[in-house]
């Protein structure tokens, strides 16, 4: 931390700030050990450990002496400064800490405990019904947790719609309103891509030869992000059961990824992914940590970065053209004959999958559409839980035209909702059309930047992203910091044309 | 935790302690993650993280609301219960929160931030002097350490000597008085043993092949932990580049080893020596988890249990009649035909070195003393700073009849004293002979121990070890303890017979 105000409340509310993140930050250690390396008999001492940690960092959020220093600054009930000596930075802060402050006090501790205690419940019945496919051992947990996130909603006030308070603890300013023409447009233009894919002449794709060594995987994912200028001195690359990035600390990045003998490019893009995320994390304002400005600005911007490596980039032509001698080299029993085309081909299938972790580029957002759709109408009332079943298999056949055999491979594949993670899923899809947006603005400003690509050469990407996003941090929101990097408002239209294009070529259709 | 007293201040008093606990479990994963996976450019985080959880912790031990409850209990000034009504546990819970909260308010916050900036100044000064093997850029920082080290046991107070107050930290009511005459016999008798040795006729044992292939050592290193009783589920082994365990929780324990190809022996019994450590953590009263007593009841205990897995059972005969065979399986070109009594000798040969980590059996504890001698004269202030180099190399030639070549290997050796650890380094020498009792003790009952231990069988000791030392905790002092187990006090006859015998046998001299 290099930057301290001059002014004495703001001083003091950074100092609270910056042991508040300190602290979250050791909660990030434990997480990061807890999907790693800790032994598996450990888990209810872990939560005790998590448990304790979280409910001190809500009492010292919203603790007197910060609601009073927070007072001497900003009127707490609107948010508005009570001058206009700050900088940009300051600014952002005071908006910032308000924000935060109101939230976690309109959240009443037992409330929050109440949520904690149900989403365990909730998440062990979810496990079970699952794995048998039974959607009634979940359904009375989700009767109860969509009850608990209606209360939410209306603890933390909304003006339009109830899933507008939940869609913003995740993508600040986000509503349904703004939301829902968005996604009528890649509803429209997705299934037509999709059907068009589909009706394409049958091409016959060889399957990717293996098994592939898991320990070369490892290095080759290892080596990967040095390419892309990850130093092993601030970040670190571990196997988990489920891929995920934590940014502890700027200097502290820690990704995983998943190996298995068989799935030698889903380990890639998940490096990939990953990456994103972690790029993000190593670019931000250090010089502001402990303030809430040095942090992803939104889940969906967040999310961006990682779709833009992991698709845009990773299940592009150029990138292979870098990286496929690579893996060549590395298996060149298995992958030393097979041709290039068959490979990419194999990367960019467009095939319906009840699986939305499996989904290919076309289909991913149908995915989160049907998901948005049935979460809203539940937190909004219009839908109940015993219908969820039914209602999602009718969506999957009309947007994807597939209808799962069973629960666990519907409804109930997600944790998010066992969780009580309503109001995620459109950061996923949001992330999608940024990082096309992103990628469309980039390649008109570098008409080399697919050169650079092919030669495994990323540092002007890197750097772009680090003064057009990461170095912001939550200065502007993210609405501003899309029209500032790229000249126009949130839109569909690149992530549409780029699917358009790539598949048509792909697929040979008109 | 499944006790609860029903005492309402007790109670309250075990709730502060189950939190402060577990925070400072928390502070465990982090020492345990900067020691094994932390990227080396987090320090700086990890510090502050560490700097801010131990001052909160701190804060907690000595808040008016725990000294308020604990007050309603005990006599704070002597610590004697108001009360008969207690159980033999609630009545050590009671000592044992007094005597920290008195520990703990004896040193004001100022102080104890004092000596933790001295220390970090005095660790970076420590390690160049010993890199540069210069004790000039130490001393001033020494200088410091040891004045800190005095005003800290002034704070604490003593009643003979001021170097109690500072042994007490690591071994509960050990005084000078009564190490002195266990040191002056361990002395005489291990410089007899060690000049016989010396002039015994002097054997020709051919040098340990070698390399091990690192990965083949690691899954010995594992597959020895679960031989010893070790499940994975609530333990772990990794690679540091000094070994240790931390026990996070008894359902969590963290041990590591160093690995190098030509290191096989030493990587084995650091294995046998963390698990030592690592079983009295895995079977602590975890009924008690939160109270003092769920906890290993003083530093030289601790090490007599790695002791005794790594000396008396790790160096001698039987274990190694079931341990080699196992070595010359996993590595068959190097070991298989390499003579048992070779590998015995390579692995029991007595030679002075400068050294103390790398000292045998015979010599480490005369290490000890050195140490032990020169300290106490530090802290009692008969000896200054600038004289340390010149006496250390004195006593070396006196005990050991060898001269370090430089500072470097001398008087800069350990970091123990860079970091303000007075007093830590006797209880090294207490676990040895704490341990030879406990195996003479063990021997005795169970004529049968060697032929288990030859047939790879450890759960008679495992189950010993439990029942008389780890499931008590800290219910008993270390004193009581070691009566307990052994019917007798602490002595040095056990290790000075052991040695005697093991020496004489080995070396052939009269």
């Amino acid at each position: 931390m290099t930057f301290i105000s001059k002014d004495p409340a703001f001083a003091k509310l950074q100092k609270i700030s910056t042991e508040n993140t300190i602290y979250q930050s050791i909660y990030l250690v434990l997480e990061w050990d807890q999907e790693t390396y800790m032994p598996p008999g450990a888990i209810e001492a872990r939560a005790n450990q998590i448990e304790l940690l979280s409910g001190f960092v809500h009492k010292q959020k919203t603790s007197p002496s910060f609601k009073k220093t927070l007072g001497q600054l900003v009127d707490l009930t609107t948010g508005t400064p009570l001058s206009n000596k700050w900088s940009l930075q300051e600014s952002a802060c005071l908006r910032l800490w308000h924000k935060d402050w109101e939230k976690e006090s309109k959240l009443p501790s037992s409330f929050v405990k109440e949520c904690a205690k149900n989403s365990s419940a909730s998440l062990a019945a979810w496990s079970q019904a699952k794995q048998q496919a039974d959607f009634s051992l979940f359904a009375p947990y989700l009767e109860k947790t969509v009850a608990l996130a209606r209360k939410k909603a209306k603890l933390l006030g909304y003006k339009e719609h109830p899933y507008d308070a939940l869609l913003d603890l995740y993508e600040p300013d986000m509503t349904v309103a703004k939301l829902t023409p968005l996604f009528q447009e890649l509803k429209t233009a997705l299934t037509e891509i999709l059907s068009k894919t589909q009706k394409a002449k049958s091409q016959n794709i060889p399957a990717l030869p293996g098994p592939f060594d898991p320990k070369i995987q490892m290095q080759i994912g290892k080596d990967l992000l040095q390419s892309l200028g990850f130093s092993e001195e601030i970040s670190r690359l571990d196997v988990s059961s489920h891929p995920f990035c934590i940014g502890i600390h700027p200097q502290d990045t820690r990704m995983t990824t998943r190996i298995f003998p068989d799935l030698l490019i889903s380990h890639i893009l998940s490096v990939l992914h990953e990456s994103g995320h972690g790029l993000y994390n190593t670019q931000l304002p250090q010089e502001y940590y402990g303030t809430p400005i040095c942090e992803p600005v939104s889940y969906g911007i967040d999310e961006s970065q990682s779709r833009l490596w992991e698709t845009l980039i990773g299940r592009g032509i150029p990138f292979w053209k870098f990286f496929y001698p690579v893996l060549q080299k590395a298996f060149p029993e298995k992958l030393g004959s097979f041709p290039f085309l068959d490979f990419y081909r194999n990367l960019n299938t467009v095939k319906p999958s009840c699986i939305r972790v499996e989904a290919d580029e076309v289909t991913y957002c149908l995915h989160i559409i049907l998901r948005f759709e049935i979460e809203k109408a539940l937190i909004e009332g219009s839908l109940k839980v015993k219908d969820v079943p039914s209602l999602w298999n009718k969506k999957m056949q009309e947007l994807l035209g597939i209808t799962p055999s069973h629960d666990g491979e519907g409804c109930l594949q997600d944790i998010h909702w066992a969780m009580g993670g309503f109001g995620y899923f459109p950061t996923y899809a949001l992330g999608n059309l940024v990082a096309a947006q992103l990628f469309d603005t980039l390649k008109k400003l570098d008409p080399s930047l697919e050169a650079k690509i092919e030669q495994g050469s990323f540092s002007s990407i890197r750097n772009w992203l680090k003064d057009n996003i990461h170095k912001h941090g939550k200065i502007y929101t993210a609405e501003e910091l899309i029209f500032q990097a790229t000249k126009g408002p949130l839109q569909t239209s690149s992530y549409i044309q780029y699917l358009q294009k790539k598949y048509q070529d792909l697929y040979g259709y008109c």
